[in-house]
Parts: structure tokens; sequence; C-alpha cells
């Protein structure tokens, strides 16, 4: 099987490009994962999964992630990004990812909201939450992005 | 190298939220694959990939999977996901996806007409099919979803 | 961790298919892709990864892949789609994904700038690019697809 990972940090960055990879590509590197490869995961975090916000991750890693992001071409549009985390009290926590036409604030209460919810459907009880989240206003190319990497 | 999958099982399942996400994540709850991370493949069962309906992953795990999804905010309108694995005599089989804005059963035909031409594309006989449908009629927000997890 | 990709190489092609599932299926196997895994990565190439075009990959594996790709029913509109590769003196590598309804010219020259301005942002010289690009006229339902497979 793939290893299951055991450390996880948040991060949240807004950036401009040239064109609409470029400003994701840019919104990464802004986010400190701009040099890995970045494997999508829906998303859960790990039992027992470690909250490590200095993790350094080689160059060329592939990463399992959980990210949402809004790239925009319309000048002065204001977009936003954010990811939450919810722990359980001891087992696996619930990722939730949220990206939209808004700002920072209507983004987190999003994730709550989803983080609620996600919870009561497995009935377990929702002990804390982690939120990162960046709200961006596009000045030509526009790119807001939220992500929890996994990592070992 | 990362391990190639050594068993298979198919599922399908509709499902409710409060939003697009949510709802998604119900219908994979419905299913029996709410708790781990998906990282989603195209797509193809590996050479002796074994059958395993009653396969059992642990929360969090990586898993490979083959899905398609719909989520439909159109209260009243039908929805529907099939997947279908076709397998060859003696190598690997080819998984295809099919999600849309119509019953199980046009899913399931458009299942099989996939699986026929990618055989055909393959010059190899086409010797047996799985699939697994799902029809859901949206009340608020809606997803349907049928998956080919992947394991080991 | 899962194992960072030590080869890779470039591929392009175009196909048709009697869906738009099938004309991507069709656009892998004329890619030499089409028997395996893909997992989508986004998008470096690891410091060290040798260039190899006559990699053989078996079939059902689990492969890390940047690609592009772009799907028309529009019988005779031009599609094509490119990948880049960017090379540093010494480190990783930043790979470009493009698509779009143009010929390979405009796909290709797309990417040498996405390269541009990724070795921009990160400060470093691009010292070589390897390009693959693939230009298709739609028949009926066609794929333009370019990847750059990353292996062991």
């Amino acid at each position: 099987m793939l290893p299951t990972p055991k450390k996880f940090f948040l991060t949240a960055a807004g950036a401009e490009g040239d064109s609409s990879l470029t400003a994701f590509d840019n919104a990464l590197l802004a986010g400190r994962i701009g040099n890995i490869n970045l494997i999508r995961v829906s998303s859960i975090l790990p039992p027992g999964a470690e909250y490590d916000p200095q993790l350094i991750i080689p160059p060329g890693s592939l990463v399992p992630i959980a990210y949402g992001y809004i790239i925009s071409g319309e000048p002065g549009e204001l977009i936003a990004a954010a990811v939450g985390v919810g722990f359980s009290a001891d087992t696996f926590g619930v990722i939730m990812e949220f990206s939209g036409r808004c700002g920072r604030d209507e983004a987190e209460a999003r994730i709550k909201g989803m983080l609620q919810e996600a919870f009561l459907s497995r009935k377990m009880p929702l002990v804390d939450i982690k939120i990162a989240s960046v709200e961006h206003r596009v000045k030509k190319i526009g790119c807001a992005l939220a992500a929890v990497p996994l990592w070992y």
C-alpha cells in the first residue's frame, strides 16, 4: 500500500501571473509549496497525524495534498480560498476546501459550516478546527489558493 | 516505484448535502469510501487484481481510485453515475466512468459502450464486465457518485 | 514517503473517440500511456531525473504524470496540447502544460512563455527546454493531449 501520511500543515496565498497556470504556480510558491509535485487528495487527516508548520519538503517530492483555489482574469475582482481541518477526539480528521469570488471572512465561514456538517454526517464530535485562508484582489490574472499538505 | 494495486471493488451512491462539497462527501460516506484519501486515477485494472467487495480500508489511507460524479443544485433533477470494469482474458482490464443528468439505465448503457470501444481500440477481447451505478433525485444539493477503489 | 521519480519522458498525441472519455483514452493509447494508471501531478521535475524516451512502464502501474489536454466535439475545429520541461543548471526543473483551440505553434509558444515566467519567479536560470506538442483537427469527438510521465 501507499504509506499513510504522518504530518501536515496549512498554507494559503494569493499571487499574480501572466497566465492562469503561472498565477497558480506563483500562488504555490508564495505558499511554500511551489517546488514539489502535488498529488491532490479528497481529504481526510490520517489518525495521529502531527501538525508541523515548519515542515521542509525536498523539491520534486510527491506530496499528497488537499487544496482549493480560484483563478480570475477580472481586474479588481476579490477572490478568496480557505482550507480547514476538523479534528476528532481520538481518530481521523476531515479536511474541507473552499474558493470563490468573495472575501476571506466568507470563505472561512463556509469552511466552518462544511466541517460541522462533515462531523455531523459521521456522528463524531468536532473538537477543534484549524483554518488557513487568503483573499486576493486581482490585478491582471490572479490566483487565491489554500492547501493542507500531508507528509511523513 | 509506487506499488501496483492488487485488489478492487465497485461502489455507487447518491446523497444530499448543504453544499456541493458536503454532498460529495456524503455520497462518499454512503458508498463506504468517505474516510479515506482518494487519489484519482485514469484508469486501468492492474493484471491479476482480485475482486474483494468486503475490503476494509483503514481511515486516512491513500487510495488510488477511479470515479465519476455529478453534483446538481436543481431540485427535482435526476442525476446518475456509473463505473464499469472491463476484463480481458488474462491481462489488465479497463475502467470507465460516466455521470450525467439522466437515469441509471442510460448511465450503464454509456459505460458498456465505452468499455466496448476501449477494448476494440486495444484489439483485446472483452470477456466480462462489472458495473456499479446509482441514480439520485435531487432535493436541494445532490451528488451521484460511482467509483472503483484500488487497494492492496 | 512516496518515492520520488527518477526518470521521465515527453509524449503528445491526438485521437478521435465515440465519447469524450474514449477520445481521451485513445489519445493516451496513441501517446503510449494508455494502459497505466495516471496520477496527475502539478508539476516539478525532480532533481537528477533522467530523460528516457524508451521507458516501458508495466500495465496497471501507478504513474505520476503532468499533462494537459483538450476534448472537442466541434467537427473541423483545430485543437492543440503541449507540455514543456524547463531545466535548471543543477537542481529541479519545472513542467508546464497547455491546451487550447489553436495550432501547435501557438501551444508551444505559450509553453515557452510559461517556463520563462516560472524560472523568473524562482530566480533560477533556465538552461534548456524540452517540448512535446500536437495539434488535431476534430472529426467527431477529438482529443489533443501532451504529457510528461515520471517514473523510476
